[in-house]
């Protein structure tokens, strides 16, 4: 597979993102990457990294989107971006993924305007993966929309278990509604729509609405929500973990001798609990709903985070998510 | 002042309320309690707790409304319900405030209902206050309004204002509001419209949107959002640092001998910041913007918690939370 990559998105662009090219490109006998960027900036990181083979392309652009820009506009005006580049290439056909670390409002608007949506999707949604205590989650819209109507819902639900089932391999993936009450007649408006119609959807392992205080165990595969609300999960979850382990940093450091000793010893614990909850394993964010393989990584994804993202992508294309999604939406249609 | 509180309601009454009510008429001199619930079966308490003062009464109720009852239903229904009977005590200006760890629906609907909403409050808000990394934080609202108007969020800003200020002692508090973007122009049709009104309202330390992720710090003081996001908000959090312990758990549990003796040395620290996050200790949340004192207890709130509740209660009164915002809300309308 052909896979385009943003090479001046993110915190550590170019060379973070070059250095994760060379490393995937090692593993994988399989990709081509094209990295979209200034030819001899990408070239010199290329040199660092000791690369001399033909499984990685330089599609020159010579501008850049930052994350402060209006993302249509700067879309229209930027056409010589980094991240325009590498949409094109997936629109015309001649790669058939994108990652990009940049903007994520500009990703978000090109995925959408550039590579286009699937027929019948109504609206294209965000959706990580998140470290749960028992497994793994998907928070399922996680910031695109952020006024919704129950039907966008549904298909995110739809779009999301299909993800779920194919890129992590199990069967039936269970699909909750995040909401303020376990009981159906619980929540606003929109949950209360949405959850009436997602118990039509009989092929969906619909499990009811899930409690906020519920989604950290991770016991529910697929969260479905508004990007407002999703938006909120995600980021709140990352500020607690955060800052549950920056209080206990700070009870230790005003502990007495024994506890910093403790401290000490536990370090491989600590060690661990980072690893879980470090998101540069986890790959990227896929956009799912729009016509072709969007991957949104980390603003700070490091070399690994994007070994990590191609590493995705390729499940991505070989599981044939989008068209399993196809043929979702025009069945319901 | 006088207090009436729910005697039946929450996990472990009557039991756990009249020892909290006893340890807190021992410390406060300055209060009259009014436990609701049976008669015999708070009189026995009492004699358990070796009390015989006269600074308790029993109002004899022989209901209890549960928390799986429709609250508006049951209000209706149930007029011999213990916390119908208290909610009555602060209608009929018996009592000053009122306590309950029962139902939330029932108590919320009971307080609009019947203690009635302050002259010009749109929408009465829910506004616990949450343990931050740098301080303590408040949530308005958190659960009763799922879905709102800009304008109550105003109000929302106003009343948790004021309560911050008068109960906590801070002179202008910081008042965020929940946005999934700093900057003014992010956000959904209610965040947006709501930001410009906030702008407005000069006499506000209005501080412009704070994304989820910063919540936990604790930097800001009163965080504005509507019902579905602040319970979301409040859950989460609280689910999030449950599960993160029970992750560190798990990782001790299957740790070698070294891991397992720091984990011993290091009790000490643990057992502080579960103090931390003890919701006993900062007594219930206070319902704003209906013309009483009423205190929503946590449903597992055991004697500690209850009395700390009522001294949260003394200091409410004593401040005269309700007058200032009588007062703010008769200037802007």
């Amino acid at each position: 597979m052909k896979i385009a990559i943003d090479g001046m998105g993110g915190d550590h662009a170019p060379s973070e993102v070059v250095q994760g090219v060379v490393e995937a490109v090692k593993i994988y006998d399989d990709i081509e990457v094209y990295i979209t960027g200034p030819e001899d900036k990408i070239k010199e990181e290329l040199n660092k990294n000791n690369y001399s083979g033909d499984k990685i392309k330089i599609i020159n652009a010579n501008e850049v989107i930052g994350t402060n820009e209006h993302p249509v506009m700067a879309l229209r005006r930027k056409k010589d971006s980094s991240i325009v580049k590498a949409l094109n290439l997936v629109k015309s056909g001649e790669c058939d993924a994108i990652i990009s670390a940049g903007s994520t409002g500009a990703f978000l608007a090109g995925c959408t305007l550039i590579v286009g949506r699937i027929k019948g999707v109504e609206r294209p949604a965000l959706a990580p993966i998140m470290p749960g205590r028992n497994g793994s989650f998907m928070v399922i819209d996680s910031g695109a929309n952020v006024d919704c109507k129950p039907n966008y819902l549904v298909q995110f639900a739809n779009m999301g278990s299909i993800y779920y089932e194919s890129v992590f391999n199990k069967k039936s993936p269970t699909v909750g509604l995040v909401n303020i009450g376990a009981e159906e007649e619980k929540g606003n408006e929109l949950t209360k729509e949405t959850h009436k119609l997602l118990k039509e959807e009989k092929h969906l392992n619909f499990i009811g609405n899930v409690e906020p205080r519920e989604i950290p165990s991770g016991e529910t595969d697929v969260l479905v929500c508004d990007g407002f609300v999703g938006n909120t999960v995600l980021k709140l979850y990352e500020g607690a973990a955060l800052n549950l382990l920056g209080i206990i940093k700070d009870s230790i450091m005003s502990a007495s001798f024994m506890p910093k000793m403790g401290a000490m010893l536990l370090k491989p614990v600590f060690k661990k609990l980072k690893v879980k909850f470090d998101y540069k394993e986890v790959g990227g964010a896929p956009f799912l709903g729009v016509d072709g393989i969007c991957i949104k990584a980390h603003g700070s994804s490091d070399g690994k985070a994007f070994k990590n993202a191609i590493k995705q992508t390729r499940i991505f294309y070989s599981s044939d998510v989008i068209g399993k999604i196809k043929k979702e939406i025009s069945e319901n249609n």
